[in-house]
């Protein structure tokens, strides 16, 4: 690389690029004269740091008090349950280690796949049933699988499950939509949901991320 | 959930569902009037797949015949190199694994942390010399780090490497653009590049994807 090449990029260490991205996105979202609420800023600056996709700013929706809720949820260790291994690999697990909780991704497990095939459903659907018969509260992050937030509205419907948080962003275009407006009817359940086509399973893990650095206090 | 509900629901399996996506994809790019070259169409169609975002239509970038050597080059069980274990994780394991090729990504290893404090880099910097030094030939796909991709044009230029494809697809705001734009300017290296700030582990992940699928003749 030559020193003329070198001059092209900013010199800048990893938090530092991190801080300067997040300066960028606020400079911008001002620019498209786009105002954010205090207490969903840092969320919605962060689903925007990992995709560079201002939409964020606008199909993020919020239940009143979701975001203070899931920090203080975290703050008490809650743990998380995430529906797919992306999201269980993007969520900072030391932040959560640091808080007493921990991810949980029951996906891949050997009883989930077996009980799907018995009930003839998805094994998204037979993850969030486990994550229920444990009767641990806990907050849901769901990136890929529309039948996981049906599950989990029918959960919270019957009263077996009370999250403390649903992040509902599954990403696509067959049944993703209407399982989103589901989580939005909900109405004593704390929800961040990305309404539309959009999410998955990195934008789960940042706005758990954003989340987990508010509850550790960490900067941005 | 009541029958009413469920009726908004369209009841496929997950295989039919991935199935009628892609038919909405390539419905939606027709109205668009985007018409997709045969070689990237796969890949381009799993990259708006994964984010609901059809700017993937425009801002990937292949090199002539990139796709073929990618889809070769797995067929002869050639290994993935990625920045991030979110893109290790969304990698279709089985599939590489029946083709003889495995994922890896040394960003959490001792020596890569200990060399990058050395060298005053990154880990991302320190793990693409470690895949470097293997001396074996591999495919690298960068989802989050501009520094692998940087460090990967320095060691084609230096002639210590001989990707089978490099994809470059780090996302964010600041030194990103600069370090694909270089990779652009490779001329014998195989590249699937998306130009501008997007892109993310899940995108290179569905990239490798893309290419797996076509190499073990799985439909779509």
């Amino acid at each position: 690389m030559t020193e003329q090449n070198k001059l092209h990029l900013e010199q800048l260490l990893p938090a530092e690029i991190e801080k300067r991205s997040f300066e960028i996105i606020g400079e911008e979202l001002k620019a498209r004269q786009i105002e954010l609420l205090p207490e969903q800023e840092a969320v919605i600056k962060r689903a925007i740091h990992t995709t560079a996709d201002f939409d964020y700013a606008k199909n993020l929706q919020f239940s009143s008090g979701a975001v203070f809720a899931a920090i203080e949820a975290l703050r008490q260790g809650c743990s998380i349950v995430t529906d797919t291994n992306m999201a269980r690999a993007g969520i900072n697990q030391a932040a959560l280690a640091q808080l007493g909780g921990r991810v949980l991704c029951f996906m891949g497990d050997e009883d989930v796949a077996r009980a799907a095939k018995e009930a003839g459903t998805t094994r998204a659907t037979a993850s969030m049933e486990k994550a229920a018969a444990s009767g641990e509260d806990f907050i849901y992050a769901v990136g890929n699988a529309p039948t996981a937030l049906i599950r989990l509205y029918e959960l919270v419907k019957e009263g077996r499950i009370h999250p403390k948080l649903i992040i509902g962003v599954p990403v696509g275009f067959v049944n993703v939509e209407p399982s989103k407006e589901w989580i939005l009817t909900l109405k004593d359940t704390p929800y961040i949901v990305a309404r539309g086509r959009k999410g998955g399973s990195n934008v789960a893990a940042a706005i758990c991320n954003a989340l987990l650095y508010q509850a550790t206090g960490r900067v941005l």
